[in-house]
């Protein structure tokens, strides 16, 4: 990153739309780009067990349009895609469990809405640029660390095999149709905003939020490697996604400082929360079914094309949040 | 193969179900599961735009029993799937271009309702043996020639997109449910029961119509390479498929006897019906976008493990094909 990112202007009074936008990373995008003077939409649904919670966009008041609308929806939507000029695309069915004991109402958001929303792009926004966030769950347990962007692709659950459907729609519109999107591919994100309710997000959330109520956490395994990104560098990248001209048509990684093991993540958090414990325990059946082993992923493309790189370190990230959920936990409970 | 295939008596008495079945390579399925002493149920649309046709099974009388229901349907399902030993799972969106102007209706098909039926597997029928019935056209423009199972799979086509999701589904379902499922990469199939209409099945059908119609065969371009499988053949992998042990969670490209550029194949065509002519043309834009440029398969995978190879070549194929197409042509048109 230079010290003024070529995104810095390119949103002033530009039109954007966030689907997912009260979720966590949504909502943090939101409030960069209102900060970059960009005219922002955000819809989502508040569905419950999904990530939307209007508390991530307290305080900002009437700088940004909130719309309660669910993607699956699909009447309303070509409206909401006339005169923009951006699409951050956030909205999704992020639980690995849930896709598998409910596949369909996974496959309506992941792969339907997707279909609907790029639909809507091609009839109502042509000239719109669409980032969609994807997920590194798409590789499946790696053949190789750390895992680039050629790796291939096997999802071990339905709900990958639906965000990898969604990514190939933006492609192809890309390709086929003009609308320029890029696809990021997340690995674990956190920071304030995240959803600390249960693990639909991720297992972090409920070991921040057993942290703060005194409870132990259970660490599953312990041994497994993870990359984290924290939120504000995910912002970042989404940012430079939309805006850098080599980004069109690419599908890229995003990662994060260093890696750690799940046992060590948990020694981190309770070290910088100062208070709380934890407990090393063995993966349970459901689970282990579905789970990857090590990640973490090559996040050199990104950095040589766009000149994204990852920011803040774990403990930072862990402590950032920590502090948030401090004050903030009753409001995401 | 060996002089008695090993499915020669694994379907007698047994009960088998054919989605797509009124179609082409399923009603050619449906002839030979009877001839072995299978209780066949098919089910079909009979959408006209797709490719069931009751002609297809004509003659058989009620050794089959024909259902009319479409598997977007999902109330029906569960009750095909109970007490059933055997599903063949062809019933599909086909056409790449119906693809790109009504992307839902492909997903609905190709997507939504493979994930129904494979719910209603696990709910209902869990010892079922599965074969889905996929296409070549996942592996989008070769890297490589012949293409083999391990060949990157970029679809460039939003049909190519969701009959990936529908192979990702049963693999897993086959994995993590034990819905024991095989998976069979087909590339360009003909024989009798093919679409003749027009080119949604493929371009070979509207080939022998206008052959034997007398008008003139249009090539696009003409030097591309393309393997032909012929549908005896074709139906006795998918017999090999549900039957042997290795091919369980399995992925198979079938492929055809020697491959052949699109101006022979036209050249052939004409010789083996003494009769029509073609003209060479530049290929269409629209076309263009979506094509692949040369295709054909490697088939050792297949041949190593269940022992398929084809036998008809593609003189032969054309032959038989135009054969029954003198005589039934009207049926199809």
């Amino acid at each position: 990153m230079q010290s003024r990112p070529s995104f810095a202007t390119a949103f002033k009074g530009r039109r954007v739309l966030i689907t997912g936008g009260l979720g966590f990373i949504g909502s943090n995008l939101a409030r960069a780009l209102v900060a970059l003077g960009a005219r922002v939409t955000v819809l989502d649904s508040l569905i419950p067990e999904y990530g939307g919670n209007r508390r991530n966009l307290h305080g900002l008041g009437r700088k940004v349009a909130i719309n309660v609308a669910d993607v699956r929806d699909r009447h309303s939507l070509p409206e909401f895609l006339r005169g923009q000029h951006y699409l951050f695309n956030l909205a999704g069915q992020t639980s690995h469990l849930d896709s598998m004991t409910d596949p369909e109402t996974d496959l309506e958001i992941n792969c339907r809405a997707q279909l609907t929303l790029l639909e809507a792009c091609r009839k109502h926004s042509p000239g719109i640029r669409v980032v969609f966030a994807s997920t590194r769950q798409i590789y499946g347990r790696p053949d190789y660390l750390p895992v680039d962007e050629r790796h291939p692709l096997r999802p071990v659950d339905v709900n990958g095999i639906n965000k990898l459907a969604g990514e190939e729609y933006h492609l192809l519109y890309s390709a086929v149709h003009g609308i320029r999107s890029t696809v990021l591919r997340l690995t674990n994100t956190i920071g304030p905003g995240m959803r600390v309710k249960d693990a639909r997000q991720t297992f972090v959330g409920v070991w921040i939020r057993q942290i703060l109520e005194g409870k132990p956490v259970e660490v599953w395994g312990g041994e497994q490697l993870r990359d984290f990104t924290y939120v504000d560098d995910a912002v970042e990248a989404f940012l430079l996604a939309a805006t850098h001209p080599k980004a069109v048509g690419g599908v890229f990684n995003l990662g994060g400082v260093g890696r750690i093991s799940l046992r060590d993540l948990a020694k981190t958090l309770v070290a910088v929360a100062g208070q709380g414990s934890y407990a090393v325990k063995a993966f349970p059946a459901d689970r282990k079914k579905i789970d990857i082993g090590d990640y973490y992923s090559d996040g050199r493309l990104i950095a040589k094309q766009l000149g994204w790189k990852p920011r803040t370190t774990i403990r930072q990230a862990l402590a950032r949040t920590v502090d948030y959920y401090r004050k903030e936990l009753p409001h995401y409970l």
